[in-house]
């Protein structure tokens, strides 16, 4: 149909135009006009208190109680379950969030600025692995952590920004395809290239040589630093993609630990939302598949612009990981995904697969009409409250979400 | 024959068991006792001024002025034409360099120890790209980059080195055989890892600020930098290989571009030499074979222990930087000297290779045998002095030095 070709050609061209830079770490408060006191915004389509699984509401337990809305996690339990405060999803407020994707109005976020269109997206910044509230940690070390993010690093690591005069991302993922990250499960060069960038900025900012060796060294043994970075750099990306009339093309996919959420081009701000499925993978000593909470975070953004599960021939030893199969066939997730999406991208470009671009633009169409559902690489989380990651593995987005979108722009088109 | 056999697993099991760490930087009259003013060593094996190349003329001239033994570039050449600097090769005081190789009295070297063993090994810090003295580059710009390295990036990289403790090596090249480098054409990885192992220190010991930023951004600017501490690696591994009664392990290939040059454990330091053959690569714009200067360099140390061409699955974006073909063909590199090695090594191994080890420990019986001469990739170096960098490729080790060594272990034998 010509004008869906049309609406996705235009969605296409604004993908590839984007020009993301890292520009600034501020307090979200700053950010976000809309975040508001005793407001958390999570990961996912919308859900309230009583739909959600244990380790959301192990970090919102936790964070009610690093933004000091109650004295203990008990007592904020209580709050949350008593409708003291207000959920919305991060999508709402131009945020994106991994796992269970708290941000409330303290912590710093980090301001990727798509030039190109002139809109910011945020994501708090990555707390590190180990017990973190991200999946669902809420203990004091957990807390005392965000304190020194929001107290310390983030002001530290926005004033290097600044003085850089903000860090383009586009070139990074660029570097990082050609040297095994596919920027969800594997941030590790990407995380050091962005070290490389910032190092002699920070140097020149930080006053506090202490201080300084400290930020430096949480980036460093930070082998998932530039996950959230890569976040944001999707959101800014997709965002001016959205509301393009007849597009089929996907903007967002989301997960809240219950609901997984699509948004779609043509259909503007509406969730297509189903049941969200368990990942497959492999799991930590100590762990199994009893232990997994479902699928959950805002980070499968990154599929949305062509890496994570679809860069996957650029990770092989992602495969591995999350018990995909052999490294060598990772390059079968990425020509899979090439099924269901629309162009490669000219500019990210998979050296191990001959310079192949990562499959761009998620078109609902051929979701359906496959049977082929995008492969998200995930972390995934204990489903208890407190614990933390348990594995990692891949998962599937449910294609009753591309169904219900299929229907909707087949009505908004009038042909259905 | 089992007196061979004997001695290569005894070989083998040395170059494995290697603990190589990067102890130190300190200049090279302290690191090594026998290296005296007006003494020149240079890469390759033992060659004289009359025999040297356009580039090991250039490099020697400039760092006669460098070290002030000469008031400029003519009046340099003159005192190295008529004697007066000694000339030796780093392979003999325990160095190594790349290119050109010189090493000389006031330069700071980097110390690895390979602390299974006790011995330490040698080699000058990377100057970067562009117009370097390691291409025969020798003009203002490169002198006065050869002072800062002396006088202050030297002494705040060994402060910075001292206070960590050392930055263990072996794990830097596992992790990073998993993001593309084959630590030869491509360190970039590597170079990352180390800038986030040694960024903390530096801050802690570095009080100038902008000294600090200035280092910071030297380190972070060379996708090359970790070269160099890669072939004082490759030398503190193979040392202890040294000297083995009947071992046919390859301990050292090295070239001086006129020379190429073998060492071979049964046969303790004596060089098996033949002429340097032409690398096959691709030219930086401007430039043809025509300007290439013959191989060239003792960073071929990194093939003997199983790295550079000899890794390049690890590295398909240098099979194509190389001309060496298609990326996605890079394994087949790797697999051919697999036929000319004894082992795998079990500790660095290429996940997209499936985990495939590093093929390790070059028998010259297998390189007569089969044909099949070990793959060196290379930098390419204009042939006139002061030009610098014009491509790069891969060059073949000449079979003429490996027939030499078969014959002189047979005679050591007694089976010749």
């Amino acid at each position: 149909m010509e004008r869906i070709e049309t609406a996705n050609a235009e969605a296409l061209a604004r993908m590839f135009a984007a020009e993301p830079v890292l520009a600034d770490v501020i307090p979200a408060r700053e950010a976000m006009p809309g975040l508001k006191d005793r407001m958390i915004l999570h990961a996912g389509p919308p859900i309230g208190w009583e739909r959600m699984c244990g380790p959301m509401r192990g970090a919102v337990a936790g964070i009610i109680v690093f933004e000091g809305w109650a004295a203990d996690l008990a007592e904020a339990e209580r709050l949350a379950a008593a409708g003291g405060v207000e959920f919305h999803p991060n999508h709402h407020l131009d945020a994106v969030g991994p796992m269970t994707g708290m941000t409330t109005v303290s912590q710093p976020v980090m301001v990727v600025e798509n030039r190109a269109f002139g809109n910011r997206a945020f994501c708090a910044i990555n707390e590190g692995l180990g017990k973190v509230m991200r999946f669902g940690g809420n203990d004091a070390e957990v807390l005392d952590r965000l304190r020194w993010l929001r107290d310390t690093f983030g002001p530290a690591l926005g004033a290097a920004i600044r003085e850089k005069g903000g860090v383009g991302l586009k070139a990074i993922i660029a570097r990082g395809l050609g040297m095994g990250d596919e920027m969800h499960q594997r941030n590790v060069a990407c995380s050091g290239l962005f070290l490389r960038e910032i190092a002699p900025s920070l140097a020149r900012t930080c006053g506090d040589r202490e201080a300084l060796a400290r930020a430096l060294a949480f980036i460093a043994a930070n082998d998932q630093f530039f996950l959230n970075i890569a976040m944001a750099m999707g959101k800014a990306i997709m965002d001016p993609v959205r509301g393009i009339a007849g597009s089929t093309v996907v903007t967002a996919m989301s997960r809240n630990g219950t609901d997984f959420g699509i948004r779609v081009s043509g259909t503007g701000d509406r969730w297509f939302t189903a049941p969200v499925e368990m990942p497959e993978g492999l799991y930590f000593p100590g762990f199994s598949a009893a232990d997994a909470n479902p699928d959950m975070g805002d980070s499968a953004i990154v599929e949305t612009i062509g890496l994570g599960g679809f860069a996957m021939a650029a990770a092989p030893a992602v495969a591995g990981f999350v018990g995909a199969g052999a490294p060598s066939s990772a390059a079968t997730f990425t020509r899979a995904m090439g099924e269901i999406t629309l162009a490669q991208n000219p500019e990210w470009t998979i050296p191990a697969a001959d310079y192949l671009g990562v499959p761009s633009g998620i078109d609902i169409r051929r979701v359906v009409e496959t049977g082929i559902a995008p492969t998200i690489n995930t972390g995934i989380a204990h489903r208890e409250p407190g614990i933390g990651q348990v594995g990692a593995g891949v998962v599937k987005a449910p294609m009753a979400c591309f169904e219900q979108a299929v229907m909707a722009i087949a009505e908004e088109l009038g042909v259905a």
